[in-house]
């Protein structure tokens, strides 16, 4: 199947072609770059010298809709918005992996987004791709909205206390940490070596994006509004997340209980791993490949649960999880082109 | 004065040495190690070459306390306990930078140190040694408890609001976050480079001998029995501590506000810095120097406030404390030898 | 085909295991350590929770020659030479890691690895396996000698100089660089977090055990007794190898016309790859993956030859290595298993 | 005395104020900045809240005169020698921390800076400031060209063997390391921290500036027009350089006798350190400190020399030495505001 990659500089696509280069059903078509059209990719990632042959393209979305079935976008936020519904209606599925589709309020997008959000109908038509949770739904998207690193992490590490009723759905507190690529390649002194190197920061307490979707994700599983504190760090490491989940338990339950409750919730999603009682995720264990790896402890003096989801944020939290996505739109085994161990050490 | 060191080989000697080799009111007499009585100091640590021409020598405490007013303890927990009071009878004064005399309760410390505490007289003579909230019980002091770094930072974030009753007590939540050499020099597969570097940890949850020492200190502040949760973090980064802190505000208040009464609460303390609104302080900003940043975030929303305070681990956290506490004892000005700036970038 | 690894608990032997999870010819039957008989790899590696299912077990020759048809050995030194005989004899191929099989005079090997050498007969047998050189020897081995990290990223930048006879055989510098995980799992203050975080080192110099690896393979291809000064350095990062190597040159050349000559040197073999003038490979170019990335600098000013050589020490350097040398011994398709991109960033 | 520094926001000037601030006898009465003009330093430097309470200003150099003794220039290429002339005609002294001074020779500085020289008289009038080599010209120096980061490792670790004789001065090969923050503030994708963390590259192959600066000092020392190999390296960490370097022994030494000449050579300069024999010094020893230390290893095998030089780059390479030289243009004493250990770990 063709395919072609819009936002080609991006961390995002690299770690596309990273995965697609072992992909059994996919050819790289295209990949499309706005501000490096004209320039082979090896010149500006010179990592993929010889192996990614590819000359980059500027968008011309006639021509894109004859070449390709699917078109992933690792564009910024508020680009595929404008050319997301044109490929749609030409008959391409769309992977987006910005937040653009990701919202289904307005306002919420005008508010941390910026803009205005794509007209009602895509946004009716986009599907929030998490495989866990929706794997029905995502089957037949055309418009696939692939979740944010942090929402993924949290959202992972959350739910199936939210669903199984177990905690105080009132109480979260997300206190979440990144490695730096989070950030992406733009140059800015936050993530200038000599500054973050030996050194660990909160940013965007309160206004982060990924607020409104993780409130707007589980509030959809626990079928009621709820509002959750989030503050994400950074952490001087390239990849890596980490969500450490705060809630009230509704009752007395042991870490074994709990541990089993998630087991069986994960049991036929090969990408999440539920650790042994006593043992706490690293962010190192996951690095580079597709998984969650979750890890709980049930603190009984004060009824508070802690919750330890770790992700690669470049994969599970967006590349991977993209093409977990693709696999499930086209019915293909969800592990193709993933299956691969984490690096070590 | 002459003073001695004792556990010469741990990163708490090494940055006492740091800092008092500017201090103009103290002689480093002796260094003394267990393990390496007899050997240079430079040959256990090569960077003090020609600057610190110092023999390690054994302990022997009739000696000792002739040729001494003051001795450090910068030794494993369960050292100090049976050294100081000898040493304090015979009219030493002793400032323990490990957790020996920080708990009152024996219980606890059995729990949490695995061991029997130091008998009561002693216990009662300990001061808590946080010159930011006991400046005067210090001035008299004859066994200094030097706080732990996860309580350093936590405790300053905290108090202010504590004490001034704009919180639910009862909400404490901490996410604690690391550097390294908090583990000390004590070789781990922990901390082994290939495995810590590029990976970031939770670890300890629930058991961490700092809970107990949090909750003794915010209790007496609060005047009530309290518990928190308390999840300390390793990140891939030599210095640095950072307390992220949630707790519900008992009225509304603006962040503004809350700045203000943090400020005034602060204003007679030179090493407490409290930042403006919209700033939150990176560990960074503090690195190698005695300082203790405070921002705050009051989330509206919610009606959380969040606490963020960096100190470096080594200092504020162990020994520029200690000798912040040695110079009140001694009634010199508090910044004596320790004003230096972080070290940036 | 059915293989064991012995050395299941060093990076060597985990990131054998990671590229012979994708390889399609090759079932992992054991994994060998002596230290963790007994115990699930999980339990010693927990990335590999629910992917890599294994108990490891003791070695058992009699019994490991029923059940397989070639050993990796990624042991430390002097121990697979007093193994490897009864396997051969007993028609099982050996692969090893280590170096007891790299040297063939026996008075080096003492004085390097501080043992006797393997008997003469088996170090006969053993074919050193740098595929790029000796490709047709290696298809026949019973006892492979894998080489070491740095011999590779040297013999690599070295050799296509050495054989056409444009350089001044005796004029050879090495300045190496490694990353940490080169030191392996064992613990060590020099490998020590804290210790090695922000720090840049050189050791042995002059009595590192790759100098007589290098010298032997650099006189073969020379044909003559050559000595080469090595200085290996570690750097603050975890995998990564870079040698820079300093050569006089017979003859005025320009760096193209010796980018022509490496670039027709290995123009069929697949991991190596030599960049364009004006291009220096740097090492994460490489990162996980089994490329050799190579740049050339012409001083014209001095008449000095600068050539940089890149591989990741531990895939390149060793396990992926081993499994080319695997693939060439069985016939298969070098890459197979292999072909993996770099992971960047 | 009242002094001034120009280029208020780059790494050389924030490490001049860290030093100052312990300087008995400067009191910082201006920080120049042209981007910056009118803010607060803690504004562009949060780690200096409260402690340098200084607001940036516009160059004007008439009031400047007045108002200053002695100007610092922590300035970029090919700024300073537009500025200090006039600043030297108004009697004000002038230490200048970028390379518009160093070099004698026009059409080298044409050729590595890119643009004309300074006007002869005043390339005359200035002084190259490396205090353990040339001390007595520095103490009337009007125009003190600070010498650069590599050049000070280099040459306090080649000049006593290069005015000894002891070498072949045509055989010197320096291959150099350096931590990130020699490339500054300014952004750039090769220091953006994911693409420079978990990395080792070379750059600027036979183009540094430095090159032409380290060859004309060694040439005024052997008093004689040499040429050097020069490789630059950059590490993933923020400070600490290591030039690491190689010439052939004009006769055989033992490294013990080397080592007695460097010791004796420098035996008055307390900022270098000679290590003992088997003791080869790593960046982290200088972290943050003035020292330079130097390891030797003679080679017997081959005849070369191997010496190692270590310095903190922003420190010994920048602004310690900046006050360094400072402290004997004005008869104090050398050490004064500098005597401050290693930061370790």
């Amino acid at each position: 199947m063709d395919v072609a990659i819009i936002g080609g500089t991006g961390y995002g696509a690299v770690e596309l072609l990273r995965f697609l280069h072992n992909h059994p059903h996919v050819n790289i078509k295209k990949v499309i770059s706005h501000s490096n059209s004209g320039r082979d990719l090896a010149d500006v990632y010179p990592h993929l010298t010889e192996v990614a042959d590819i000359q980059m393209s500027a968008l011309e979305v006639d021509t894109l809709a004859e070449e390709v079935e699917l078109v992933f976008f690792a564009t910024p936020s508020n680009v595929s918005k404008n050319v997301i519904p044109s490929l749609v209606e030409k008959g391409v599925r769309c992977i987006d992996l910005s937040g653009d589709f990701r919202l289904r309020d307005g306002d919420k997008y005008q508010e941390y987004y910026g803009e205005e959000m794509a007209s009602q109908q895509y946004i009716d038509k986009a599907v929030y791709g998490l495989p866990e949770i929706n794997k029905e739904s995502i089957k037949e998207a055309s418009i696939l909205a692939n979740p944010g690193c942090y929402p993924t992490a949290t959202a992972l590490g959350l739910i199936p206390a939210v669903e199984q009723g177990i905690i105080d759905k009132k109480s979260i507190i997300i206190d979440a940490k990144t490695g730096v690529s989070g950030a992406g390649r733009s140059l800015s002194l936050n993530v200038h070596f000599s500054e973050m190197n030996e050194n660990f920061k909160a940013y965007k307490i309160g206004v982060h994006k990924h607020i409104p979707e993780i409130e707007q994700m589980i509030s959809e599983r626990a079928e009621e509004e709820l509002q959750v504190i989030f503050t994400p760090h950074i952490v001087p490491m390239t990849r890596g997340i980490m969500s450490t989940i705060y809630v009230d338990l509704n009752d007395q339950y042991s870490t074994k209980q709990l541990l089993d409750i998630y087991q069986s919730y994960y049991k036929d999603h090969p990408f999440v791993r539920v650790r042994p009682e006593g043992v706490i995720p690293a962010t190192k264990e996951v690095y580079g490949s597709n998984y969650c790896d979750i890890g709980l402890y049930a603190d009984e003096r004060t009824g508070k649960l802690i919750i330890v989801s770790v992700i690669d944020n470049l994969v599970k939290g967006a590349s991977g999880q993209a093409i977990q996505n693709m696999n499930i739109m086209y019915g293909w085994d969800e592990m193709t082109g993933l299956d691969q161990l984490p690096i070590f050490p």
